[in-house]
């Protein structure tokens, strides 16, 4: 087996903060070798009886994996019109169904006693056996002992995994942009962030050192990271920059938390309207092997040493509701973090995990890599209909970026088209752009950054004020971005001085808002720099 | 409306943790005031489009609260042999069905579109709603602006209650004898416990008293307590006791977090079974509204400044799987708990806020309070089928105990049945019993102090030894009970004099193998005091 010639994880236990250090072994814990035992009668626990559990049944109706196709459909019918002239007007999707009884029929049934009760922390069997075979399949890691976990999502996973590793005072290396409730959820502990400096890839693997060589003893020991479709910048790193990185966590004792919620909506480049092809490079892959070994690659893939803490969600794969998703690391940290969960969340919704692993039964891998296949694209869809909007309502022009945190993508440059060609001043020319950005290689987001130097009053208030000003006219207009200044990893910014940025979502908005919101842009924006 | 008469919960906001007091309001939060703008197009959140949610409907098919009687099965067919000769043989049980569609037909409707999304951590507006109306109606707290909100279940809501009013180095008033699961949560943040001295209704008002007194500047300003069917003792504090802890905590400026999962299992006083009764005192109640104002009121009914933080959970009333719960406290501690949630657990699971809803929707409250009456009788008749089993085994003699932490209460004192009456020598005669129990008045537990002084090895080893060696030797029998030690508050203990004490759970087991536990037990205790 591949896993067999695969060195073992090494001792990583000087990683553990006092608060996991401190955890005791459950209580219970002590009880689980009788627990095996043929006839045991447990009256241990404060376990209500399943005959009381009001729920005889439960039953779901879930679409087929190949509800959604694995090529662009042609422009003017996007796919979510499915909804309104599809199974909307009468043509109804096609669907499976499962139900889930309270007492199993044959032993090792998912059944409702079981789930619905009181359970370890590391969840239902079935479920288990499913993610240790997804991440083994998908990841690849470069050692034998790697371990899953389930947890309650993402946000619950970083935060288990954050108090497991940090003590008050630590430092966490993160992208200099990047999502804020990643650090909303530490920074009440006394946990300080250490921005590191972005390119068209992410993280730059020079900055990274520099900061870890010249930080002495004080240096960060955990890294936080979103490496696909990075948020909010939608930046995607390849295998090159990861091996760097992970030898640079190596050379330092750092680890490495792997927040991937956007792996499996990988993108391919943008292309503009006219150019674009009904097929593209992940289209063109003929089957689920191939489609997976496309993907950018895991940490896990390069840890040979088990210093990645990967967190994997059901949010945007399946839905957010679910609230459930899983760790990939050592077993030396598994085992901190599922005394951590025996403490806080126990098992996830019990629910939540009779209905996904229903449906995941149901597809096998090879239906949610089907899945998978076609949702990436849905997404490329929308990403690509948002930006089609951008180009109608603004002239755009492209570049190859040579500094800052998108340096080495193409990047496009916005200007105003002329109001009206003939009739009006031409007032509103300005020198440089009014907003740029890099299409997205994954995820759900268009980072924009916004060239303010020309609006009147940027000496006097700086960006930060005009990008709120801006930020307000919008959503006064009926339009939700997001500004771009809680993205900012840095506690202390010049706010005179930089760009201000939107973080736009193509991820749920129907195809004709998303016309309309543009409009709006380019209305209020207009406006917006006349004073 | 009667909540108009009542005052406005007072400022206490100096117990907020630092933690607490760090945690930032949400960057989404900025958002809010727009969000119900009307054709707001929102481009903000990273929200997956529910089109992509393969769930299409999910269904539930659940009992009809009428399913348990309210009165008293004869003593030879309790309720849960139903299963057996009831369901289980052919009779099917009364059930109702419900489908939660992805997309509503009527607005307000309960659907998985916004189910299974995110969600602000307060939930679904439909289970609020009805969370609130509850806590109102049953507890009737004493003042006008008391809020709930959802969390899952109360490990997690006692966890984040904690960490919301704990530093490092504070300590927590709980009960000598108390749920270590709850200090398990919080012992690794560095929080210590303050056991209180206990009766048979549990914490001791005068105890406490003292307790806060001698602290000076440094007494711990939180309490947890179970103060119905106490975990693990299974006693019940009445309303006199209640007010006067709760004078107490307003006099020393303490918060009551009050954990109460077995409110709704109160218990009428266990009978012998040659004089019960088919109806007891519960049972004779003949509305719903009798019922709730017979239970033991909740300290939120003597809380007329906003100082209790109430812990309820639907784990022990529908199923522990939901790991759906919520609290009821103050709008000032409601705010700090729910920005808690935002950056951990966040909504609580999705498929359980629906199925939970959609029980309780269709039930209606009288339909839950009926349950709810049911419930608490199946729960009496299983711990008064296992008191009678311990009757059958072993001789029992009660006394009113005078001493000790079940002060007060009608104690039942074990000796072991002669062995053979003729046969044998009387070797095996004590002059103490070997264990004694009080029956508990709510929950799953009864407590049994064992009387280990006349064991051979007693002054040798010490109470705490034999304990184990007890449990473990019942464990190697197929018997698992909850050995007392780890229910201990005290982190200092005299391992050598002193009782040990076994906690054991009549919640799940099936009457026959209670039976032979019993059985199990007195053989075995019998070997045991040999050696």
């Amino acid at each position: 087996m591949y896993s067999e010639k695969l060195p073992e994880a090494i001792d990583l236990s000087h990683h553990l903060s006092e608060v996991s250090k401190a955890r005791a072994i459950s209580p219970l814990k002590g009880l689980q070798k009788y627990m095996t035992k043929p006839g045991l009668i447990t009256m241990a626990g404060g376990t209500p009886s399943p005959e009381y559990f009001p729920f005889s049944t439960v039953s779901g109706e879930t679409l087929i994996p190949e509800s959604f196709p694995l090529t662009t459909q042609s422009s003017s019918s996007f796919s979510w019109f499915w909804k309104i002239f599809g199974a909307g007007a009468g043509k109804k999707e096609k669907t499976t169904s499962f139900t889930i009884n309270k007492w199993p029929a044959h032993t090792g049934d998912l059944n409702l006693a079981t789930a619905l009760q009181y359970s370890p922390a590391t969840g239902l069997a079935a479920l288990q056996k499913i993610i240790q075979e997804f991440s083994q399949k998908v990841y690849q890691p470069s050692y034998k002992n790697f371990t899953t976990l389930i947890d309650a999502g993402n946000t619950d996973g970083w935060g288990k995994a954050a108090l497991t590793l940090l003590n008050q005072g630590d430092g966490v290396l993160c992208s200099e942009w990047t999502y804020p409730s990643a650090l909303a959820g530490i920074r009440p502990w006394g946990i300080k962030t250490v921005p590191i400096a972005m390119d068209g890839q992410g993280m730059r693997s020079d900055s990274l050192r520099e900061t870890l060589a010249t930080n002495g003893t004080l240096r960060p020991h955990v890294m936080y990271i979103i490496p696909v479709g990075q948020n909010p910048t939608g930046a995607t790193m390849e295998a090159q920059r990861k091996k760097e990185i992970y030898d640079i966590c190596v050379e330092f004792d750092v680890i490495i938390v792997e927040d991937d919620p956007y792996y499996f909506l990988q993108q391919s480049p943008y292309v503009p309207k006219d150019q674009r092809a009904d097929e593209d490079a992940f289209s063109r892959t003929s089957t689920e092997e191939k489609f997976i070994a496309q993907l950018a690659p895991s940490f896990l893939k390069f840890d040979y040493q088990g210093r990645v803490i990967r967190l994997d969600t059901f949010s945007k794969t399946v839905a957010p509701g679910c609230r459930l998703g899983w760790f990939t690391c050592n077993p030396q940290f598994a085992e901190r973090l599922e005394r951590a969960g025996e403490t806080s969340t126990q098992a996830p919704c019990g629910f939540a995990q009779v209905m996904v692993t229903s449906l995941l039964l149901n597809w096998h891998y090879e239906g949610y890599v089907r899945w998978l296949r076609a949702l990436r694209l849905q997404y490329q869809e929308r990403r690509d209909a948002f930006i089609d909007a951008l180009a109608d309502a603004f002239q755009l022009d492209m570049a190859i970026e040579i500094n800052g945190h998108r340096k080495g993508s193409l990047v496009y440059h916005a200007s105003l088209k002329p109001e009206r060609q003939f009739s009006e001043k031409s007032t509103m020319r300005y020198s440089k752009p009014l907003f740029s950005f890099v299409p997205p290689s994954s995820g759900m987001f268009v980072w924009l950054k916004l060239h303010l130097e020309e609006h009147p009053s940027y000496t006097a208030v700086g960006y930060k004020a005009l990008e709120f000003k801006l930020w307000t006219a919008l959503a006064d207009h009926g339009v939700l971005f997001g500004f771009g200044s809680m993205f900012s990893a840095s506690t202390v910014t010049d706010e005179t001085k930089g760009d201000g940025h939107f973080r736009i979502s193509f991820s749920s908005t129907e195809h004709d808002d998303m016309k309309k919101a543009v409009s709006t842009f380019a209305l209020v924006f207009r406006e917006f720099m006349k004073d």
